[in-house]
């Protein structure tokens, strides 16, 4: 048995998905972003970053979405999520992911999080400035040097697309149009019509 | 046969330290980063993200440290460099991975990279300013939260190492005093006795 800690509109949604769609034995616990439930003294305990995503299992607490999804995918094998038995295209699968995770994700990071990083007024607006570019690129490369299509990684659905699609859930209020970049909208549509993936939206907005 | 494209300094020093550990049979490439090498047409078509590392290998090439350094310990399981018959464990090593890459890397690159996500003169010196906090929290939540020893996963050398060892070298440059982390600090001493790392930093030197 899993539980998922998460918030919606976040990165965590990747991970939400992914036990959806592996048939995992989940329960899941939102927490309060606007009241810094984060960094309460409670979850720090069980996630001394303050973020989301924090998988509580068994044998103790996860968290980093990339190594969440692998380690998902490994413990629900016959859902196939990803090539376990091929080491150069798992490589290929967390090669995409660690770009997601590391790249994308810490572009769109710098419109509201710019606190990490800077302490001016002046500075955050800069950055903000930067994102519809800054995201626009990364979803620039992704669709014309990393696609194969209809999924991430070509025919087989894999642990990249409930990531991809996580991440471009944030386009719009980036300031990037997804039609911009028609393979990502296509899998956008594609993703949003899964049964699972719906399942886990409405969880989240309930 | 592995090609690695490396340039010194960099976080390719992880998966150079790696396919030595490994055992691995390869050749490197150093791009000269001062004469921006890196984003030559030439080069591009091998990575178009236009960084290092990147991996060439008979099924294509592979970037982004975290999946190279699992891909390099699958490649050479009799090195054991990552507990690959233990998802729960793996996904511990790829956590902590992943943190270094989208987390403390991240952090550093702030201090000459601020161009990637602001364009203002002032931003950059801002960003400039917070490194040492930054990049000396990242290292604090290591040291204390995340820390087993005499690895960073216990007993057992892992992939990790030379990971965190690669960050690790950038510490003094940032500002940070590798004594404020003593657990760190001897990590990187004992990194530094290994004769795989001894000939990979000769290696980049020469």
């Amino acid at each position: 048995m899993f539980k998922l800690y998460y918030a919606p509109g976040t990165c965590a949604l990747a991970s939400h998905i992914t036990l959806e769609e592996a048939g995992a034995d989940y329960t899941t616990e939102r927490l309060n972003f606007k009241a810094n439930q984060q960094n309460s003294l409670e979850y720090l305990a069980i996630n001394p970053k303050g973020r989301v995503p924090a998988l509580a299992t068994d044998r103790g607490v996860l968290t980093e979405t990339p190594a969440m999804l692998v380690y998902i995918a490994q413990t629900f094998p016959t859902a196939k999520l990803a090539p376990l038995d091929d080491p150069f295209a798992l490589a290929q699968v967390q090669s995409f992911n660690s770009y997601l995770c590391s790249t994308v994700h810490v572009a769109h990071a710098h419109k509201l999080r710019g606190a990490r990083w800077a302490t001016e007024e002046s500075s955050f607006a800069d950055m903000k400035r930067m994102i519809p570019k800054t995201v626009g690129a990364c979803f620039e490369l992704i669709e014309k040097q990393m696609w194969r299509g209809p999924w991430v990684m070509g025919e087989t659905f894999t642990i990249c697309d409930p990531y991809l699609f996580t991440v471009a859930q944030w386009l719009d209020g980036d300031g990037v149009d997804i039609k911009s970049t028609p393979k990502v909208a296509d899998h956008f549509k594609l993703m949003a019509d899964r049964p699972a993936v719906r399942k886990v939206l409405e969880a989240e907005k309930a």
